[in-house]
């Protein structure tokens, strides 16, 4: 007997960043997701199941990078290995196999190399030029890849022979002097000795920048150094597509970590005017990109960065609002989608009573047509608990999207 | 403190083929299961615990054979090669370790080496004369078995030194070339040749066989190759008792797929006459005789297939139908059995709107004299989702059935 020929179904994958939440005083008990009117996603959970997913293992704190790794599908505690990489390409810099990356501040440091300013009086004119100074200089064997980012944020790639990224790194994180760089062990030591001497000669080259010298003249602090954390190289993993069958995808996303890492793992970046990463961004305009994605690309990943900076900022009410015009842009989409599976859940919790990234279980909703419903009518995390997907954990979350529809091959006969 | 001799009781796994479906437009919405009458099911569910379980890990799409093998105990993405020396066994030809085994059918082709009917006319008699052509023919130092199955069915086994089962079938899976066998890798090799050199002798064998020749007069196909694929090997673990604590079982069970499993674990096969495998088959005799094989052993596997046929024919009604059939003998059973922890459930879902296996979790269902219930009143996939047993996995169901039946060793002290 022979199985029809099904069409297999297309995926969206909403990522509310930092949704999931607790209960919260200022809106009497409920979080920020029970609070809301949610009409398109209560909808969706009436329809389709729910449930809660441990992004990366029951109480493990996820970071929006190690989070987003697991929910396309790979195990972060095997090939994470830090930051940079994913910054480094949401800047657009290329970053190979063997490269280690960092991230960067411009900094403000005497002479003494005490940082007193960890963000150079937030500077956000002239990183350009600054940048430019650094990038392309050459270190023993390695070639340095500086790029700057917003503000006072930029950007940092070793390339060469015999790197790790397993080295401390030089940002104090607060005022204070600067730290020198270790390796962990003695094969670690080159490139803990390589940034170290670049350190040294950003602020030798960036303090006497003519960008900085105007600073100076007006009163600001100058950006006279480029202080790097976050080390990590790319993480040596099949492609997107490869994972997942062959999964073609794409991702309409305004934040340049969540973008970077997108853009490695192969999936293809749609960009959006107005989509800005922040509070302000132009949901429906992220919302008609993703749609129409979805009309040449098999997945797509639809990225909202806005209620993570709610839950930082401690924002309840705020968090609330904004999830409600989610719901909103949700609405539209699901008018302009056929034969899709949607799914809605966020990367982690942020709390507002924690204001920061907490490891409770982030609620999940899948919904597609004539797929099985469960016995939830609304979405958020107390009816999550009940949900007929029950507990699930974030690396299997794409295997379970791609055989909803109907993705993947048959596991012996 | 010591707990009194408890005698431990006795497991009777009822497995519904492909029972687990989605929602139906046939049914007003409702799933086959959640459409059927069912109150002896709905009775356990009741009394008992019923949950959801991926049968090998979410997404993944289950065959029958790995499913059986998970359900048994063992962990398929570990110990699964091909479905061959299954069928071979289910055939009731002897499977020894370092076999290789391969399903195969009799089919047509032309001299060129074209297959032009892949069933040979759905040839339906004299396969055992033809079989017995090709049976205990030599190539190199391989030993070749051979025997029929049914229909245009057979089973193919290789025995000798230095065999794999990693290699690519020859059958082209429509009409076109035969393909030729390839190992994966160099020591793979032996095996294809073997494998081309057996198909190669299969055409001159039976082209000009006389069952062949008098089928080609009277204006029938030929059945005058025999094709292979399905290639594996038995799986090299330890028996069912073995695996389970000294326990003891048998397998009522009418398709050969899943007797061949059963048998090559080592359970005993207990032969019913009216077990076809199919729709006709007679419940009632399986019914009789799974009750009667637990007053000699401690397991027994009880295995109905039509729920799968309905699904791939997608007939919702029906398979509904047979639903309520199953139900009917379970209530026949339940009157005669004592001390004995029920479980029911599926090795996949075969949704009727998808007509072929799918990844949806199935429902499972736990029962037995003194254990606990949860608070679901019915046994379907909707209930499950919220029942005690939560979201297990296949290969874990015989180690939660042998401990609730009071079969497993204390761990630590």
């Amino acid at each position: 007997m022979v199985g029809v020929d099904m069409v297999p179904m297309k995926i969206l994958l909403v990522i509310c960043d930092g949704m999931a939440d607790r209960p919260s005083n200022e809106l009497n008990g409920m979080t920020p997701l029970e609070s809301a009117e949610v009409p398109n996603m209560d909808r969706l959970a009436r329809e389709g199941q729910t449930g809660l997913m441990d992004v990366i293992a029951p109480g493990i704190v996820p970071g929006s990078d190690t989070a987003h790794l697991a929910l396309l599908g790979y195990d972060p505690m095997v090939v994470y290995t830090g930051r940079g990489p994913f910054e480094a390409a949401g800047e657009g810099v290329e970053v190979r196999k063997g490269d280690v990356a960092f991230r960067c501040n411009f900094a403000t440091v005497d002479a003494k190399m005490h940082v007193t300013d960890r963000r150079a009086g937030r500077i956000s004119s002239g990183t350009d030029q600054l940048a430019a100074a650094l990038n392309g200089m050459k270190i023993e064997d390695i070639e340095i890849i500086f790029k700057q980012g917003v503000d006072h944020r930029a950007v940092l790639v070793l390339r060469g022979p015999g790197l790790s990224p397993w080295v401390n790194e030089v940002d104090p994180h607060h005022e204070g002097k600067i730290l020198e760089s270790k390796g962990l062990e003695p094969e670690d030591e080159k490139t803990a000795r390589i940034l170290n001497e670049f350190t040294r000669r950003s602020y030798e080259i960036l303090d006497k920048h003519p960008v900085n010298q105007a600073r100076v003249k007006n009163g600001k602090s100058p950006a006279n150094i480029a202080l790097a954390r976050g080390s990590g190289s790319p993480p040596e993993v099949p492609s997107f597509s490869e994972q997942h069958h062959g999964l073609n995808g794409a991702a309409v996303v305004g934040i340049s970590l969540v973008r970077g890492l997108c853009d490695l793992s192969g999936l293809e970046i749609i960009p959006v005017k107005g989509a800005t990463g922040s509070t302000d961004t132009d949901l429906e305009a992220k919302a008609r990109a993703a749609v129409k994605a979805l009309e040449t690309y098999d997945f797509v990943l639809l990225h909202f960065k806005a209620p993570d900076l709610y839950g930082h900022d401690g924002d309840a009410p705020g968090k609330a609002a904004f999830i409600e015009k989610i719901d909103l842009a949700l609405g539209e989409m699901l008018a302009n989608l056929k034969d899709t599976v949607v799914c809605i859940t966020a990367d982690h919790a942020t709390p507002c009573s924690v204001m920061d990234h907490a490891s409770d279980p982030v609620p999940v909703l899948i919904w597609g047509t004539g797929l099985r419903h469960d016995i939830t009518e609304c979405f958020n995390e107390l009816e999550a608990g009940t949900g007929g997907l029950g507990h699930i954990r974030g690396h299997e979350l794409m295997n379970l999207l791609t055989g909803l529809a109907g993705r993947n091959p048959k596991f012996g006969a």
